[in-house]
């Protein structure tokens, strides 16, 4: 298998995963159909395009049909089976974990193929990670989850990018070196949500 | 009239409707000049502008200072007038479905003669045609109102878009095919709020 | 000095200043050290990255790393001394100016040199100078202070690029014009905070 053949089934995995989560959360707004097919088809694809504008690339959807009908299909499929059944939210943790590290992987590789600087590479990694989630949280009107206090979320796609990044320098397959990354971004969320792990943070103004 | 000429007047007239609708709008957040030219223009210019991103254009308000021009002289003139005059809130959802209509329209157009698989143009019509209003409601922080439930909206701007596509796909001239799909968002958008027409919605919670 | 010495000096700067500025607006939201970065680094950025997107330039920081070093660097040390010392908001508002006019500045020099039309190229420093403060609040899910009805801002930054624009028209070295422009930025927006100078703006509703 290829690195293109890899970064292209993983990248339709990720889009469908975001999708789902984008679609759930419209729920809380109560949008209609196509409210939440709009919001899970930003929250798909929003990483990637952003990260496509920024390297000045053609945009991945716009020549390739086949993630714009991933995202659509998912979406449509997930605000039906949403209006049917009670779905606890934390259910919903795991594919996002999911998904942030496939796009973090997806995103980091296209950058390095496009030969920007290793510190651009990493953040383009995360940037295509965590940017699905913000633009989803900004359409949703909420300050974005990523930028809370709260459980590691883009420090572990950070830390997955240039565990990437480290391990083609010192001569990894990209391949192996993938897989690495996306066991690396995907471990570190599911900990950190299970031992709440977090960061420094500006305290509350009670606490000062 | 070639198909050039028709959608260069019809961009200008879209252009200075959607500038009116978004200094209208920011009237509720109590902006001054500067705040309500700024959110006049992001409404009337932002969502051509994400459409040639998307595509790799140039943008068309850089290249052709023209649209520039007409929507700030129309901005400037709309924060006057509603300064002097009360105006029903009503009254502006007939020209914001006539902006919506227009910049479908050319945005489908544009995405067509770029050469985008059919279901991006559709969606590139539907973007150009709704996201000045969602930039107008993420800078004046509200939810867009295109997601929440309602009457159709960007539903109808789909439905016009793919009339579009379609008739020109059976042979239409593409000055006839933009003129009934043109017809079809007004007509929808006019009937939806008129009969109150709505799409399947995720229900409120009480509901449930 | 050639004048592309002195806006990449005036770049860094600027990009200094606004990511200090992103990090200490960012306490209020109690963010962890990541969002505080990244509205750091979307605040310092923010603003010359969609510059850069409507112009078709390669985007700035993608191919020069220093500014992102610059960005977060600066982003890092504000966040660890604002936890440690209790800072008076009013005291950053003379860095928030002084970032304000090193961007307008840049942003109008870099648009002229593309030869974009002239009221494009004011608009081009403007959105320069004001994006990454409109980012910055969207991301912190705040009504864009800039739109609001305030002391002098957008407009101090819009006149600065036309004096820019109209000096170098009558002769005056881009160097010169560049440092007038400057201190007309500065100078109008520390006389509008002290002075309070306004523009006409949509009343209150109970003032009506």
């Amino acid at each position: 298998m290829s690195v293109d053949t890899l970064l292209y089934w993983v990248g339709l995995a990720a889009v469908a995963v975001n999708a789902l989560t984008g679609v759930l959360d419209s729920e809380r707004k109560q949008m209609d159909l196509v409210g939440a097919l709009l919001v899970g088809f930003a929250t798909a694809l929003g990483g990637g395009t952003v990260r496509d504008l920024l390297l000045d690339r053609n945009v991945f959807w716009v020549v390739d049909q086949t993630y714009v009908t991933v995202a659509l299909g998912t979406g449509f499929l997930t605000f039906f089976v949403a209006r049917a059944l009670t779905i606890p939210p934390r259910l919903f943790l795991i594919p996002d974990a999911l998904g942030l590290a496939l796009f973090t992987v997806v995103g980091t590789q296209v950058a390095l193929q496009w030969h920007t600087p290793w510190l651009v590479a990493s953040l383009m990694g995360m940037i295509t990670g965590v940017l699905g989630g913000v633009i989803r949280d900004i359409l949703c009107n909420d300050v974005p989850l990523v930028f809370l206090k709260g459980e590691l979320y883009a420090s572990a796609a950070w830390l997955g990018a240039m565990t990437l990044i480290g391990l083609q320098a010192v001569g990894f397959h990209a391949i192996d070196a993938s897989w690495v990354a996306m066991a690396v971004v995907l471990v570190l969320r599911l900990l950190a949500m299970r031992y709440h792990l977090t960061l420094p943070a500006f305290g509350s103004r009670s606490e000062r």
